[in-house]
């Protein structure tokens, strides 16, 4: 249950803030398809715009990571984040961009490898070793 | 202030199954230094073996995701789990796998990025499309 | 799927100690409706009464923080933690006490930009600025 | 760095709220020795009465869990909350109640391993079992 | 929605690695019944062994904290991670083992504790007192 | 311990993509001081540029939520991420923007209730309410 409106097309159409970037999010990917979390993005079109724009200039351009790459750290930082939506929204992402079944169950037991560190690493209250400071 | 002893090498030799650890970290790192992590687990031997195996086996084999991206992966999780010392440590070990200064800054604003849309999706409990159904 | 019952009206009159807390939530609400929460902490009793006598004293009084803010709060926290009945419970709430939908599009721009930077703060392991320091 | 000041043993005893709280804390623990969570959050005194009451019903009666179960469970959350000064203050506090280093040992294992499953389950999204439904 | 397949009965006694492990866990539990968590994981056999025998190491055997503690730490530690499907099976799991509605309230209510002083000391930045130092 | 080299003016001054920004963040909060955080950022210009006009854009126009109270909610979401830095720097914002002891107060109070009842809501995995159903 959302607690926002998901805006339909129509609605969309309606607000000329909003349709611009539904139009743009439609061209660069190539798709009609508008999933919800924008849907319901629009109810605030600056930060619609805002959040698209960042989106399309991190995610979407050439440079030093590649894009599934990219994806992959989005599902992990999404996972510790706990957000079941953007799970979903970016392991099919990855899936889009080639990832294998072999890269996922790669990417889940390092996640999972991580997260028992991270707790151990918490629990111990390890002090930083100096060896690791940047030079 | 750990909430461990972190064992010293004197201490670590006189432990048959710490030792044993100690020495695999050695000889697969290629390295005589042993991090604070591993001297704060070594109280536990059962665990310092098992975390160590599962991580040998997990972060240095060939496999379908490459070493950089997964000390890149480690450090998403660990950064969104806080763990300090984890992102201390990760960093550190991306660098010594050849992580560049442009690629380090696209992984922080990615996890950046990743973390506003987390948010953002969980605040306004967005539904999951139907779309991204797993075939 | 609760991990506990969910009081009905009827076996919440039958133990006098949470009769009493519900009668005191009715009354200090002007409401009829019981919200699941309460529903389901009715099991325990002593938490019931303990966790709502807290709620009345911080969130229903007068104090240095106005109603709606106090809300806003919650949500923002509540997101933070990946709360989704909160999120949901509290959004109805601030709604309830005036939230506008300029209001609530700040409020999520907000909590979405400062999760980006706790998340990038946390990243680089920024130190603390001597001039934060408490007068 | 803390973010509001600690009071001293006379700025608290200048304040009759704070000392009595402070005279309790001493009478139940048997020790001269106030932590610094405290003296952080005689700042506001009520609020200071609320945390160290609830404290005193939950942690320190006899109830249904034994005393260093319970200071175990509190480690686990602070853990997962990242939480280093109740890491901290808990395990000193769980050595006090006879916590063993085998018994810690176990404990640090066991967050160690929900942390990793946690994190698998919600990466994959898995779908609860019916079999767990609560009678 | 799962992000990976749950595999079936017929699916998993084709595969012989995983096989193995099903056949373990029925035979370590004594029952036919296999939950969804181990289903989705038997999409990466290796994994599946791995977190399998750990958890059977970790959760299954004789130790220096009884298996119901257990269960509850586990709880605590998935309630602060947000995963519901760990809070749910492992809630049905300390049932399993005898926890009473009355550990259950007890538990609630320290993880309720535990989380609101865990906020307390970070907003606060609380500084560690020397007297927590491990001998 | 920062993962990456915090900048010097003379540095900053030696990237025109950074001294714009630094320029602009001491123009518009009239001060010369530029604090940690943005020194960190500066590694990757493309980010702080993109990270300072979207705070600026938020935090420091005119809007539906006035400035202190986005600060506080600032420091909400910062504390349930356990970012340190962040607690630290938003609380010294909003004692410059005029929060007082008592609201300090306040806002602990409501950060803590809320992380109570965030963790029993999430532990006992309650459903929502259709009462809650936005319009």
């Amino acid at each position: 249950m959302a607690t926002v409106k998901l805006l339909s097309d129509e609605e969309a159409a309606a607000i000329p803030a909003v349709k611009a970037v539904f139009d743009d999010i439609r061209a660069t990917r190539k798709t009609e398809f508008i999933n919800n979390f924008w849907r319901a993005l629009a109810n605030d079109p600056a930060n619609l715009k805002r959040v698209w724009d960042t989106l399309k200039s991190v995610m979407m351009v050439d440079g030093a990571i590649d894009p599934l790459t990219r994806e992959m750290i989005y599902i992990a930082v999404s996972t510790a984040n706990a957000c079941q939506y953007c799970i979903q929204s970016h392991t099919a992402a990855a899936r889009a961009r080639g990832m294998t079944d072999a890269q996922h169950g790669e990417l889940l037991t390092i996640i999972g490898l991580a997260a028992q560190t991270n707790h151990l690493a918490l629990a111990m209250q390890v002090p930083t070793d100096p060896e690791f400071e940047v030079r």
